[in-house]
């Protein structure tokens, strides 16, 4: 299995952890994001490598500016 | 010609205001980040659409937090 990036490690963390500050479920925020669940735990655990669009797409989502998944 | 979403818009309007900060042409840039020329222009332009992995290189090439690509 190949070894996640750092980069894409620490935004799905962020993501997870803006999602679950909502009280939402993966479902749930895949549901809100019209996105695939599947799709949603792969950007959390950073196997995926999502593009611009999308995450702008899962900031609108979750509410944030997007500037919210890289600040520490 | 389709428009551009405002957030590549923007994203690439930073990259450029980064990139000519350190008094680089976009090709200087473009073999820095090891990029072609035109890929480069595209993102500023906003007709790219990069991943996250590409932002990352990028940022890196320009020696910032990928976080300055989204701060206002």
């Amino acid at each position: 299995m190949p070894s996640v990036p750092t980069h894409r490690a620490a935004f799905g963390a962020r993501v997870r952890e803006l999602r679950t500050a909502r009280g939402w479920s993966q479902e749930e925020f895949a549901h809100r994001a019209d996105l695939d669940r599947t799709y949603v735990s792969g950007v959390e655990r950073g196997v995926r490598n999502p593009t611009l669009d999308v995450i702008n797409h899962l900031a609108k989502a979750l509410g944030v500016d997007v500037m919210e998944f890289f600040s520490r």
